[in-house]
This record gives C-alpha cells, sequence and structure tokens, in this order.
C-alpha cells in the first residue's frame, strides 16, 4: 500500500487512486453532517460568486468568509447548524463555499477519486477503505489560510494509525508525522490548535465539539474523479 | 517567547527577530562543521553559476545538486567528507549552494538575523538562544525538494523541547506537532526518513552518522540581515 500525506494542498502532489481530502474545522466535517441528514449530494465552489450561479430549485447554499457565513447563503459552514436544521436539509442539493477546504476538495478531484473526511466520519471512511482494499492513497489536509492546522495532521494520524497496518510499500515523511499525533488526547489538540482557539472566541464552541465527537456518523461522502458531486457512499 | 515553526520555506513568513534554519541532511550540518574546522565564513548562493562569480582567493566552492558534488566544485555539501579535509578550510571562506538549504537559508537572511541550526550543533545554539533571552523565533524547516522533511521536523522538535519550557505567548500549530516528535530515538527517524534512506543508498553512511551526532560541534553560525555572511557566534 502506497500512503501519502500532505499537510497542505499544493499543485505538485502525486497521482493517486483515492484522495482523503481533511478539513476537520470545519468544511468536511460540514459536509459528512449533510449527507447525514439527508441532502442529496454537495458540489464544492471556491467563491461566492460562482455559488450564486448554481442556485437553483432545492438548492441550499453554505458557506464562511473568515469563519462568518457569506451574505446572501443560506447557511454557515457549520455542523451544529446543519445538525440543528436537519429537516431543511433533505433532498437538497448543497453549493459549498469555503476558504480552505473548498481549495483542497477541488485540488483532489481535479487529480482522483476522492473521499472526504473528518474525525466525525473516521471510522466509516476506514470501512470503505480497508473493504475494498484500496492501495494507492493521498491524505490532503486543508490547514488554514496557507498554515499547516493541528486538527487535519491529527485526523491524518488517526486515519494512519489503522491504515499503516496494511502491507506498505510508500511512506513518506508527512505520514510519520502524522501517525506520530495519533494518540494525543482530544481536548489537547482542540487546546493547542489555533484555529480551534479562533472558533471558541466566536462562541461556536458546539461546532468544535460536534467535529471532535469521532464517527458519529457512518458517512462516506465521496465523488468521482472531475465529477465534484459529493454523494454517501456511491459505486465506484 | 513567541515560537513559530515552519516546515518549508514559503514567502509568506512572519516577520521575526531571528530565523533558526533547519537542514539537518546536509547543509546546515555542513556550515556547522566547516566552522568548527575553523573556516572563516560561509556565503550561500542558489545557483553554481553564482558561486563560480565569487570564487576568489581562499574561497573553496562546496555545493550538491541530488545529492551529489556539482561538477568543478572543490567539496560536496558533506560534513564528513569536511572534517575529513579539516585542514583544507582553515581560514578560508566557504561558498555554499546546496538544493534545499540555500533556499530557507536566502529567504530567512532577507528578513532578519538568521542561525544555522541542525543536530550537530543543538546544545550551542540553545545555549546561545537562552542567554540572550532571545523571545521572537521563527524555525525554519528546509525540506526536500517542496516536501517536508522527517529529519528537519526532528530537528525542530529538539530545539523546541527545550525553548517551549520559557513563557510562550505564540506557538503555531507546526511548532505543537513538531515538539510532540522530539523523543523519537534517532534511529527511527534514520529509518524512516525518506531523503535519509537515499543518502544511505548512496553510500553517504558517514554523514548520517555524523549529522545525526548531536550537539557534536560547539558552534553557532550566524549572520546579520541581509548580509549572507555565516560566521561563528558573532555579536548581533
Amino acid at each position: 500500500m502506497r500512503l501519502y500525506t500532505y499537510f497542505l494542498p499544493k499543485e505538485n502532489i502525486e497521482t493517486h487512486k483515492y484522495y482523503i481530502v481533511i478539513d476537520t474545522l470545519r468544511a468536511t466535517s460540514s459536509i459528512a453532517t449533510a449527507l447525514s441528514v439527508g441532502c442529496d449530494s454537495i458540489t464544492i465552489v471556491n467563491n461566492p460568486e460562482k455559488a450564486f450561479e448554481l442556485k437553483g430549485e432545492h438548492t441550499l447554499l453554505l458557506g464562511e468568509r473568515n469563519a462568518m457565513k457569506i451574505s446572501g447563503f443560506d447557511y454557515s459552514n457549520s455542523p451544529s447548524e446543519i445538525l440543528k436544521n436537519a429537516a431543511h436539509f433533505k433532498n437538497k442539493k448543497i453549493i459549498l463555499c469555503t476558504t480552505n477546504g473548498s481549495k483542497s476538495l477541488l485540488l483532489a478531484n481535479s487529480k482522483g477519486i476522492t473521499i472526504a473526511a473528518s474525525l466525525i466520519n473516521l471510522k466509516a471512511v476506514l470501512q470503505y477503505l480497508l473493504t475494498r482494499k484500496i492501495d494507492d492513497i493521498g491524505i490532503i489536509c486543508s490547514g488554514t489560510d496557507g498554515n499547516v492546522s493541528l486538527e487535519d495532521v491529527f485526523t491524518a494520524g488517526r486515519l494512519l494509525s489503522v491504515l499503516s497496518k496494511q502491507d506498505i510499500t510508500y511512506f513518506n515523511d508527512e505520514s510519520y508525522i502524522a501517525l506520530n499525533m495519533a494518540n494525543i488526547p482530544h481536548a489537547r489538540i482542540l487546546q493547542y490548535s489555533i484555529h480551534a482557539q479562533k472558533l471558541k472566541k466566536m462562541g461556536l464552541d458546539k461546532d468544535l465539539t460536534m467535529c471532535f465527537n469521532e464517527s458519529l456518523f457512518n458517512v462516506v461522502p465521496i465523488s468521482k474523479m472531475n465529477k465534484n458531486e459529493f454523494k454517501s457512499k456511491i459505486d465506484i
């Protein structure tokens, strides 16, 4: 098995069969939550204008800039807000625009099959990969404004602590560093993550609690290459 | 104390009073070795042409491309080779051109006072910083061809395990991740580092052994901002 981790999205990543994109706070947690409460699909955009263009019947616009809801959007990029308004998400098409997650999700999807992973759906993603014996994985952490995010590397480590038990043929340095974080208590990650501290100061404690509730949802948001449509456990 | 770590050199780093640049395999280890055996100063260049331009009396050209000595240069970027030819380095001016270290050293020096650190001079660098109560430090890891290097993050972690015991006002996520690596045995870092494995395959075991000999040399290679002249423990 070939396992690569990338602490930040960057243009010169290797080609892999599967990409696992992580934006623990909060894009990939929001994606898992929205699919869990019954939305139909999620399409990623990297700017609000593109989201407004795609708005149609049965669509909802979700997104944030600087951790705040984008003006004119239906909801922020907030798992707890999605859960609270679950009924509103049933059978809807979601257009999602976030600061960091959009960039890494679009990059990954331009290169291969893409799964959105977070702590909230950790076990489901692992089961999906192991059951199908996926043997070439690139894990892309989204980071925060170009800086490496502790909570994303930690989530990568949690995945790697299981995946690395397979036969490994290549394991890059970033994978080794992330794996080494896997047993740190969640509370310490929340305490030291600069982005978590920022969200806490903004009063977004409910999102922090939810995003660190490991394997709360049994959902695997996945999109075919270049399709940019994340659905739950589609057959590929 | 404000402590930032950067896993790779990048343009948008913060402004700090002091930059600590790490290229454990092998640029900053070579710099510490060359100063320890009595060379006068080290100037960094990012291409061989620039090195040939600067060649004069009492200068030596040191450098590598793809871990091999550059054609027409006096020596490779090899601490064990420098130590073996110690007498030749006495009072010489060194021009150093390496693949990864040159980039991070030149970036750092364009922004502030710069210290070249590696495992080989770890204790000396720590004593320098603590004695002078330096309270704003950016640690830049050089990486390998744009990828994060395990051995550089480990060296950053070894520095941070001491520095983080001061009063900390800001500690970025990369610092926390690096700190978490500090107690891994050297042998495991050598085993998992992709770059170390490559050098081993090339028969450069002597360099690996030397570069992981922690605090072998009591030397602090330091350059004033924009001066690009690394000398031993100059007064700033």
